[in-house]
């Protein structure tokens, strides 16, 4: 994600293709509604119609711990962050259940919780560190960022290149919504009162005292927030920076990307700015409950496939609209013609 | 589906222990969102927590034609009507692909499809027969009426005898939306512009058309439409009263219903008109493009899972549904405790 480069949209001859053969088939035109431009999406971000069944869906959760956790922003204590690895890994999260539910696999990878003992050597193996309190100071140095992005991006290859066929970022990590909405703040010209939301359930005292945290961040960043990469160091974490690298590996080499919630959107939006058009490249899985994530899906045009007041991260949404978008694919692949008939 | 008796709604304590048992797992309290209202639902219906595995899931399509198709409501001849039947006998319709892919299974009956050779007898066990002209004259006789309601009471019987869990009634039929928009209006008092929409894709003629039979059938039968049996006998037909028994057979039997779009949506209506309380074993999948189908819904109270602007019927809006209760059961099953952590 080093150069402001642009990206091509998935083949429009191939989008073209799949919805003639879906008009084509034993049904109304247009009678599948929305299934029938997701498996279009789908076709063309494959270049084949009809595209190929997703049996390879890879979930994989960028986990990291936040300094502004300390700053009272969240319901709960930042202990849970290593706990909620282990779950993961022990494949008892919602998202693990969500992800066997659908047909799609997930991973973990630590890229800066602040006490994180006994996991595999393979989890720590991009670990950059804890984010510092962006009220306060930058989250990480231009050093850590760029091995956080660089964490991601090699991710990203190393999945695509066993075949991962649609890629989701997945979010874990106590306080990760404050650096989200600030850096969605910065991005959109915003303050915290327009972004804030209550993350895992924070009452209005402590969303004032999250607002508050986002303004001072902001008013500290002042005019450097307006480049990408110094908005993320400086109001992000090694967890947001990984999942951005993530996504940005994942759309320039041709894999599509399916979307979460607050997060992953703020992500996808500072994907998008680095590589212009990569929104094309994705579809958002699930609006959250989170103020930020409408603001971010909306800004990148993106329309959520399920609205579930969900409010889990970890990839959850967009998990669980895995199995709409295998459903669109099923579809396109296997309803006769209708001059078979 | 003969007499008007309340139902009781699913088991109010099971209810409470799945949303105790939601809360009590390793992540923020209602963090799944309405994942953990659905698994509830499911675990109340079955009468036990956590639930079952959703593994039995059945949609039943029933089929048959309406006189009103000749009026030239539908953007389709009636020549279509068996040719769709035997493409679901075949297992290439839109059903048979999004059943395949969430993992239910389909079966279709033939109530009264006008020329429909060469299937199986089992397919027509139940044939009835066409329904009449509605703007003409009453759909079907009280005989008929009786045979399609029983029809599809003895179907949801034998489902749940071989252990289905969760029933769909799809509908397939060319000018099915008619006489369903006309029984939506008699049971909400309202008139043809209000309910009837495009269908299979009418031009505006043609929905001025579809608009002019419905008053006129509404004008026809006149204060008969009050009675829910009168209604179905002089508006509906053989398909859409055997859909009503068949969603009547599983409500008393304590087997929940997940309703499709407009056609199950005023099934749905008048099995709760004839039940007071069904509603509560039913959930909505899809809102679907018809305009009566948030009418009947909304009248019900129910809230649909999905949204994608699907109009293809045979319960296909449903059907995409179920991937994601299939979800929330997981979910509710396999997520860790807090406790255990």
């Amino acid at each position: 994600m080093t150069r402001v480069t642009a990206i091509a949209p998935p083949d429009p001859s191939i989008r073209s293709a799949a919805l003639a053969l879906s008009d084509a088939q034993a049904k109304p035109v247009g009678a599948l509604g929305r299934l029938e431009h997701l498996a279009a999406w789908v076709a063309a971000c494959q270049g084949q119609c009809p595209p190929a069944p997703l049996d390879d869906v890879r979930v994989v959760v960028f986990a990291g711990d936040h300094g502004v956790a300390a700053a009272g922003v969240s319901a709960y204590p930042a202990e849970v962050t290593p706990a909620m690895v282990q779950g993961i890994l022990a494949g008892g999260a919602g998202v693990n259940a969500l992800a066997r539910a659908v047909g799609a696999s997930v991973s973990v990878y630590d890229l800066g919780v602040r006490v994180l003992e006994g996991v595999p050597d393979e989890v720590q193996r991009f670990r950059v560190g804890p984010a510092r309190p962006i009220h306060l100071e930058d989250a990480l140095t231009q050093e850590e960022l760029n091995a956080a992005l660089e964490a991601g991006d090699t991710i990203a290859a190393e999945a695509i290149a066993e075949g991962a066929q649609l890629l989701i970022a997945g979010d874990l990590g106590i306080g990760n919504t404050t650096p989200s909405a600030a850096l969605l703040a910065a991005s959109l010209d915003l303050r915290g009162a327009d972004v804030a939301g209550r993350g895992t359930g924070i009452d209005d005292e402590a969303l004032a005292g999250k607002i508050a945290v986002i303004d001072a961040a902001l008013d500290r960043v002042g005019d450097r927030a307006s480049d990408p990469h110094q908005r993320l160091a400086a109001l992000g974490s090694a967890d947001i920076a990984a999942a951005a690298g993530f996504m940005s590996g994942a759309v320039r080499r041709g894999v599509p990307v399916l979307v979460d919630g607050l997060i992953a959107s703020v992500e996808a939006l500072l994907v998008d700015e680095v590589h212009p058009g990569a929104r094309s490249w994705m579809v958002a899985g699930h609006r959250s409950t989170e103020p930020g994530c409408e603001l971010a899906q909306a800004h990148l045009g993106l329309t959520p496939i399920l609205d579930l007041q969900m409010r889990l991260g970890e990839g959850s949404g967009a998990v669980l609209a895995v199995g709409v978008l295998k459903a669109a694919v099923a579809a396109l692949r296997e309803v006769t013609l209708l001059a078979d008939l």
